[in-house]
């Protein structure tokens, strides 16, 4: 299987860590979901104190995944939610659980830049789509936010409308970017530097064959309760950290984005969606007060075509007996792309000199490798 | 009772048309409610055909609420909501159904420009509370739309972020321009010219003496289904504007907030939004697949200060048995505020010169003065 | 048109009251959605005051939809919920809201006989189908109440495991008999003899053809908020029953049961839920603290194998753009379905010789007249 | 430390098992939480097939929790809940959620006895509060279930009222007995003799020195999703069992019920419910299609009397900010409780002969000695 890491650090699989009963897609990334496109914009310069709002350091960006090639808003497919903790963002949230549908691509970035982000892509859909508005419904976009404030001059809202045209028509199939990159740049996860992470599983034929991808962008918790695999390797870790100034306490957030080509509707993705939030406590979350940890979840099986002359259409729909592969395969997925954000992420020096480290590999290889030996 | 419009339209009650069983406050305004403030920015020019998106013509705008005065990042208080069609947009309210708080001021605007509005108020909030972001939490604003691009160039995105400070800095106590102002410029119900409207109601003193306020943003509905106080005057009024061009058939939303003196916690403030949709419902609403129609509520009766060194704090809560003429008050106040938003609101030529009427106020005062004969 | 009452009282359209624009179905009642069945079983016997509870006076039944046939268990149907008002209970409304879909009979009773309702079910649904519990899954019964004490023992718990199946085999389609039978018999609405009402819509060809039917058990309110088609006729009629002692304020309640052939799935019967809630606005009701208004809907156009083999199954599912004209049927036909369940139901004498006066045909027809008049 | 188990079988503290940073209560049970009283009715009776439904074999029972000493009519508590997979009941949760309140004891039994158990306790609450129903209002149970029936004659539902009351009368404070007891007397978890299992964690004094005691019905999983703090011990132990029957596949469930005396209200204990789904998840759960499993959450820190004459009282809250500990404390007490729910289970042979193993302890100690030997 080719790695979708192409700067150097190993993902979860590269370290021999195989988080649960099911095997990856082709790139263990969402995109192995047919049809799901998924780009980024990094926005690194600066350093040291933050002089004046608006100076940087800067430390964020954007990412961008059109949960179905770039005809979203013709070619609508079904999407679901679920809030574990709600103390974050995802704009156009409520329309998705109206509606049981998404009809925009779907934004990742900082917290102080969703209204930046919703804007530009406002601005992309209707460039776009020149109906809208006008002929057309208006759209509402999804952005989901964490926040970055850590490591980057939040307040100095650095990106721009051009940021998120390059997020939306970067965006392609194929290997995903992980770590600090797009709207992961500046992220923070279990006191480490997080990101962006990707993961997939391929149930096999007899349970359908479908493939469940997942993507997030990780901001939460605190190294002590990280666990690998059940491993609670956070806690020995921690103590090789202790001298590093941690942030503020609750914070945190997590985004995750689950993608399908399972026919399933709004109600069963909202479903698929609760099993990532079980993959989000695996990894050691508890769900903090302070923490947004969102999902959002699509199916690319079904397309409602915006303009269908039609009254009533088929829809293939796979019954609720079907449902139990896709749900472990949502919650390993959702394990391992949070694991794969960690790995994917090298050290860096934020605002005010803050050094949040990469994770160890090594450090974490020997754990596992010695949790393992108890499996013997 | 002085109007709170200056304007030469009347309102509702100077039409004979009193709804419901309890009195109205001061200014029969959503600022009836001690704390709460309300500025508008409106945006009028233009006119004829869209020749370039950008260009016009505008027709549109920000209102402004804060819930209790301006320092509501720091004395924040309950809230709640309740989403009786979930086809349009209030940024910032998944955070509100988690914690059942109000941290910021709430905005209302047209749809496409939900993000400046909200990238605007981080503007203003990071601005005036600079700990924001870096040594506090970041702030996620509440911005609820309705779709005016009947009459505006909505993906003009013509609101720019002077407009929310100016909505933000202006907003004050006392009377409350209503009609085509600030968020409402170019809304349209019931296929007249809509927009802002509020009033409110007073509990007698043995009922607890509280206050509840609303301000409605109103954009939905079809001439047929509009009943006032009951009485089905759009279908009496329907003949006469027949011959005008008509919206898209799904379109429309309406945002309501709800405000309130009385002690309640958010579990409280979500059922008394729901009471609002009823007020909806009674001024003819189904509630239209395509529509948007969301309330929030607030009380300011606890204010919950983000530095208190304490663990624990005493909130008054209003026992549940004390909720029912919270409840009328509710619906009551609700259907007069969208009554108000038609009433106040003069014609206005719009894109392509579409004419939408205001409500003919001599022809509803006759209908109604009939509607009430029967009652005789 | 064939009425569905033949006990001698009128329906609301026997009257001239002709709530909305569409027309009803053949029996204008919820069994003109093909396949709907109902059946009552009524218990009346005893009067004067409750010596021992236990002994009555007995005024409660038990009421039965089949939603389509007797054979639920094994082909199951798409099925939502809303529940305006939660202080009252739908036993097995959990898994409708997880799952989306219904599997067993629904039924209405009085508050105390929910749990011999629901065993009585369990017993006829495991004696019709021995693999319950067994081979296949067990059951969870729809089992909705209201609270009828104010005309009879309730704690005496009246209802025995025969009423149960007596409604359940009886269960018929075409005409349904209204007012004080079945879970309806002792229930009051707005100060008025209430209970079992019925009511259907079905849309012209053009859109769609579908029908909507709704049954409900009404027991909510007070004669001064009762409309009628908007009228405030409650408020007229209030005068002459100011003498009659009322029933404690915050009590009440109200189950809605809507059915329709539309092809929808569940996220879409939530939504139709929702628009039932509209309608009992309608009537008056500004949903009391204490009062239990709850509504269930469900779809029959697609069935739901239990032993299907296949994995996944076509769904024929209406676009929402399709889903207007259901909305408003709902509302209309909710709205009748009450008028309905007041019409139909006599004087009634309770618990220590409390009298329950039907609502007086020949005024509200006289108000209703003069109502109209303002329309001309 | 006294252990709350008598019968011989250790629970997980006992085997070395310490889950998670806080040290539990003085019983480490639910009833750590000051008034709060569990009972339990256990009925275990016959062998071998089932001849005749309602014959046995027997493996059954109900057991009691009293939020708040014997009065909870009177003195109603706040409560919450959460929803991980609603493929079950808990009957009078509608109520729970409008509200934020707790008026009756909750019940806990199989699937099939949830009408009796409502039934009896309806009963139970009209004797000692004979004005339920006449003068008061009337009260709706909750009875939450699981699905016994592959060791328990279910479908002849066994449970009587005298077993409902004397699980009602037998509740007190202390040791809780934990297995094969109450409701939990038929359940299986993991593949595992389960049951009825509790927990507590007693926060430290500079975290507000609350409480938080769990007590679960576990009946979900299969021995190969297992973990134990993080161990895939299932994993290790599955070989072992490979020749038993296994149960059908998506059945199963768990009801959590979470007692705090920290003073949150109601919308905070929702919050808290769902951090006992992380706990669930820990365990290995993915929360399967067919499973119920559902979360109840009370606090007993303020007691709202039903007759308190004033209008408004003084809720003791606790900032949000507070929060985090206690759902730390919940996901640790949940995971344990659900532990030492198989722990306390012995073998059990229930219909058909079919043996449900209870989890060996030597086995399970020994791997987790292992497991914590990577902790070096």
């Amino acid at each position: 299987m080719p790695s979708t890491k192409k700067l150097g650090r190993k993902r979860a699989r590269d370290l021999g860590i195989n988080i649960g009963q099911y095997k990856p897609g082709r790139w263990n990334a969402i995109t192995d979901v047919k049809g799901v496109l998924v780009g980024h914009s990094t926005m690194i310069s600066g350093h040291g104190e933050i002089i004046r709002t608006g100076e940087g350091p800067v430390r964020t960006g954007v990412t961008a995944i059109w949960p179905y090639h770039h005809n979203i808003y013709e070619e609508r497919v079904a999407g679901g939610n679920f809030i574990l903790n709600g103390a974050g963002e995802m704009s156009g949230m409520i329309q998705v659980q109206e509606w049981g549908l998404i009809e925009t691509p779907i934004l990742l970035t900082n917290t102080l830049s969703v209204g930046t982000v919703s804007d530009a892509c406002v601005q992309y859909m209707t460039q776009k789509h020149p109906q809208i508005g006008r002929i057309h419904d208006v759209v509402i976009p999804l952005v989901g936010e964490c926040d970055d404030s850590w490591l980057n001059d939040i307040a100095g809202q650095h990106v721009q409308v051009e940021h998120v045209f390059e997020a939306l028509e970067n965006a392609k199939s194929g290997p995903v970017l992980e770590g600090s990159v797009g709207g992961g740049t500046g992220m923070t996860c279990c006191d480490f530097k997080g990101g962006i992470g990707t993961s997939s599983r391929k149930l096999p034929a007899e349970e359908g064959g479908y493939t469940v991808g997942v993507l997030v962008m990780s901001n939460f918790g605190e190294v002590e309760d990280l666990r690998i695999d059940g491993a609670p390797i956070g806690k020995l870790l921690a103590p090789k950290f202790e001298h590093l100034p941690k942030r503020r306490h609750t914070y945190g957030s997590i985004i995750v984005v689950v993608a399908t080509d399972a026919p399933m509707m709004g109600i069963q993705l909202n479903r698929l969606a609760k099993r990532a939030a079980l993959g989000i406590g695996r990894v050691g979350s508890y769900a903090a007060h302070g923490s947004g940890e969102i999902v959002l979840a699509f199916s690319t099986a079904n397309h409602l075509h915006r303009h269908d002359k039609k009254r009533v259409y088929k829809m293939d729909v796979l019954y609720d007996k079907g449902l139990n592969p896709l749900y472990k395969a949502t919650v390993e997925a959702t394990e391992e792309a949070i694991l794969n954000s960690l790995f994917a992420s090298d050290d860096m020096i934020g605002i005010s000199d803050r050094l949040c480290p990469g994770i160890p590999h090594s450090d974490v290889e020997q754990y596992y490798r010695r949790f393992k030996e108890f499996m013997q």
